[in-house]
């Protein structure tokens, strides 16, 4: 059961939201947009379906709708940023502007912000840097779902990394995937249709393989990208590190199992080591490295051979980094973009709450 | 069958080759150290097993003894090297070393590499970073055995990504792997074995799932990190073309397909896009983010938490990236590094030929 919504219809129901809990009309402006590339991309679970649940930590007085976001800390590459517990969809938009704007001066920026929030999708703040001709990367932590290989505890967000890579010709490259084997918006609709999923997304309390969507409810834990040791499970957890590192032990943030959870009503750890959730930008620019014409030249012909490479029978085609959620993108802006009945309730019980127009 | 080897005896033969081809005193010795440093930590597939291969890329020319490495392009945070042929594991040293000066004077330092060779192990060069209290970063293009999702063709090579992140009371977080979910040399081990090796690792040339070993000389590919779809296997696609892309596009070094065999024997491809081999390497000051102090307490404390994570029934112990490689280290500075009989057999026909004092 879903229901079909232009973007513009999206666009403004959101911005009213933000606009409510105190947002500018740029900050809300910045965080509609971010949120809705999710939804555009095909990427639901990280779109408008987590409005509400931006609003209950706003409630609770974990996100703050007025931040004073600042560089701390800097070299000419690089800078560290509090982003003053705001929203994660503004605090990004600023952070990849930041780190931007170092590139332009010495070839690459580099950004570690600590005191933020969820930021939505990574691969919207990756794409940031393309129009400058830049290279792009985005990662974030995200509260521990991901148990380290040989282990039981949850130590690990599904950390994502994005990277894009701009083309001319050709449409962008643009990778944006959690560390893990599938993410948890993944298990989520497996859960709400009641069927199983396949080995090796997620263990058991007792990190024992399973089939069973409901684990992580019960005590279990998402796999790192591997699943297992035979088929190096340790590659996705130490991919996973790296993102916590870089986004929380580089900025002051908090990490690991400290990571603050997205659920409001779920408790803040205890002896938290950093503030907030962190995340971790960079920008290259591709002139930093050869004239803009050879790399162009070059990247366009990288992207058509391996978009050209033999397919296994069956398959129609070999995809580049960011083909599917491109071609989402085309269609959800002509067609519109489908929410299932569930979303459409939460918003209008969200509109009823904070007294906006309904959708 | 073993034989065992002290690391000076491995030493002294191993510089006395590279200098009876032409190296400086100074490559010679940097050379040496680089490859040596694979079997030291458990890398055998890297390391001195190799060697009579590197002498054969020397004699067919593929390889310049007495390379002229410099720097061809450059920003304050950037820069491009050409390799002239050299020995990778020489030009990966003096790379990492220019990417570090640069992250001296600006934070970080980003350098791509082209006209290169294979440079051993990833770890060694991205360790390098290590004493000056810098995250380093390594990175290499590599001959092309690895089949993207959906597809029958060899588009990338193993691909490494090396991140070392320095700590203080604990050792350093060394992460160190091929973008594949087996690197080769595992399933060369099970070849000689004439064992079957786990599904999930290679494909069929038609794409189909398999456990012979063997596959590979008969026309199939190792698959990337994930190993099917069902468990990501785009993920890992997508990070060997960002390796890809980072070492050879950015850099003017052949890509893709047409990335150099390291075989002397495998013709070169045809119609090459760039020079030789690439390589991407980075340096990040830790104190470009915060104080040192503040960074060292919580790398530690991040280490700590990690490595105290609770087990699966069965295993002692959750494993920090590099854990494993260190602890073969010590062990074979103590006990000496065993070779096979098929390497110290190469080796004394490779002492024979070149007329250097046998092993």
């Amino acid at each position: 059961m879903t229901t079909t919504f232009s973007y513009n219809t999206l666009y403004q129901f959101t911005f009213s939201v933000f606009k409510k809990i105190g947002c500018s009309d740029e900050h809300a402006t910045i965080a509609s947009k971010a949120l809705l590339s999710a939804d555009l991309r095909g990427i639901e679970s990280h779109g408008i379906a987590r409005l509400s649940g931006y609003v209950r930590l706003w409630e609770t007085g974990r996100v703050n709708a007025n931040p004073d976001i600042k560089i701390i800390h800097e070299t000419p590459s690089t800078a560290v940023i509090d982003g003053d517990k705001g929203l994660g969809l503004v605090v990004a938009h600023y952070s990849m502007q930041a780190t931007i704007d170092k590139a332009k001066n010495v070839g690459t920026g580099w950004t570690s912000v600590k005191n933020s929030n969820h930021f939505g999708i990574a691969g919207c703040h990756a794409m940031q840097a393309l129009e400058h001709d830049m290279i792009g990367i985005a990662m974030t932590n995200a509260s521990a779902l991901v148990a380290p290989t040989f282990s039981i505890e949850r130590m690990l967000g599904t950390n994502p990394i994005a990277v894009a890579i701009p083309a001319k010709s050709q449409p962008a490259f643009v990778a944006d995937f959690a560390t893990t084997t599938a993410a948890n918006g993944k298990l989520e609709v497996l859960q709400r249709k009641n069927e199983d999923m396949p080995l090796g997304w997620a263990q058991t309390k007792d990190g024992k393989n399973t089939t069973n969507a409901n684990v992580i409810k019960n005590g279990g834990a998402l796999l790192p990208l591997g699943s297992d040791r035979e088929h190096a499970s340790h590659k996705g957890y130490a991919l996973g590190s790296i993102v916590d590192i870089f986004s929380a032990v580089l900025s002051g943030a908090s990490y690991g199992p400290w990571a603050p959870p997205f659920p409001a009503y779920i408790p803040m750890p205890q002896n938290m080591p950093g503030e907030g959730l962190g995340h971790f930008f960079g920008a290259m620019r591709v002139d930093a490295f050869r004239p803009k014409e050879d790399f162009f030249q070059h990247i366009d012909n990288w992207i058509e051979r391996f978009r050209s490479a033999k397919t296994v029978e069956g398959q129609e085609r070999v995809l580049i980094p960011g083909d599917p959620e491109r071609e989402a993108e085309a269609k959800h802006k002509e067609h519109g973009i489908p929410l299932l009945a569930k979303v459409t309730e939460d918003l209008s019980q969200l509109a009823e709450k904070l007294n906006v127009p309904q959708l």
